[in-house]
């Protein structure tokens, strides 16, 4: 196992020997390959059984001090929830993490996410229906982009000042994301539980290969952290 | 990471606390689930892409040895693999992975495996069509079971004389196992590798939840070994 240097498992250099920002995207799957169980809906937004996916992280210090609790556990996953935002300046998402699919005209509902978000910095949000940006409680803000994947990560780049990005899900923006070779970083949280239907993240992949290097593997309770570095 | 007892994983333990054969099914998977790429065939018994699920395991000294062939080299894989025929006194498979779908007659072919096949143990093939034991070099015989995987299991566990029982695939046959409740262990040596098609371990299991407890993890050079407890 070897140890990430601070503010993520890898850093990009550029021609220059800068650094260069990066595009890392954390999920938790079960390990039938599922990241949401079936029939989302605005009740069950993570579908039937999909919770169980994320249940490893609830109890912990550095999950609950970044949603406003106190108290928790500390374990190997620790440091595994403390790098997800370690040198992360904007994030990317779909339209179904922020808060569910088709359009909602003037409705003002602001996503899944509550008045004080977890994310703590600019979140772009690719989308089929253009909205104007909304500024919410603790630095998160929602940006929403009409013109695909790449203009959505470039937002966030530039939003970052040089920092990385991360991908949130859903698995369908996910997925055009590995499609199009633009993820520099995968770090799977699998967790031993068989959902057996769902949103798969690695389906409808297309034809171009895609190579992973593993770069860090945590066990810890209720769940073994995996990290890959896409080679490009 | 819990250290495993001599002889296996787990040792189970019945009502006169003495041991109790388990069934362990060890298993190479890519990252996206498959077990063996697309298009099976005799030429490509894997299918496209499926013999890289198994490159980590070709140059190792453990593996190489019980092939008949002799240096190679020493790493974390090394224990795993090790573990693998420890206190393993029969195998069960699938007449997919002995040597191909179908019936073939009087054809004398004895599969994929050869005059000396690695097993070194008696192989206990569930088929639909019934054949003669075959007694092959090195201690592997191959007894052709036509009543189903409960009872190729039992033939298997009185041949292993109380030691545990190993299951080969392929998917369908271990898919049986699993519906059944009738695996004990399951180690799966995750491939960082994405095959996007072919024969998926976890499909069509049946609604019965599946409960699995992590016990071991080992992160080895091309390979990450993740071994579970079924839980009943």
């Amino acid at each position: 196992m070897t140890s990430p240097p601070p503010g993520g498992l890898i850093q990009g250099n550029d021609d220059e020997g800068g650094t260069v920002a990066r595009l890392r995207f954390n999920i938790s799957m079960s390990l039938d390959g599922f990241i949401a169980g079936p029939h989302q809906s605005e009740q069950e937004p993570l579908g039937e059984g999909g919770m169980q996916l994320h249940e490893w992280v609830f109890g912990l210090e550095a999950w609950r001090e970044s949603h406003g609790r106190e108290g928790g556990e500390v374990n190997p996953s620790t440091a595994v929830v403390d790098g997800w935002t370690e040198n992360v300046g904007a994030a990317v998402m779909g339209r179904n993490m922020f808060g569910g699919r088709g359009p909602r005209g003037d409705d003002p509902w602001n996503g899944w996410w509550g008045d004080d978000p977890p994310f703590h910095m600019p979140v772009f949000i690719v989308t089929h229906h253009a909205r104007a940006p909304v500024t919410m409680q603790g630095g998160t803000s929602f940006h929403f982009v009409t013109d695909g994947i790449g203009s959505a990560l470039d937002q966030a780049k530039e939003a970052a000042g040089g920092k990385d990005v991360n991908l949130g899900g859903g698995a369908q923006v996910a997925q055009q994301y590995l499609r199009a070779g633009l993820i520099d970083e995968v770090q799977i949280s699998l967790v031993p539980v068989l959902l057996g239907a769902g949103a798969r993240l690695f389906d409808d992949l297309g034809s171009m290969p895609i190579g992973l290097e593993p770069t860090r593997t945590v066990a810890a309770p209720g769940v073994t952290h995996l990290a890959y570095r896409v080679v490009k």
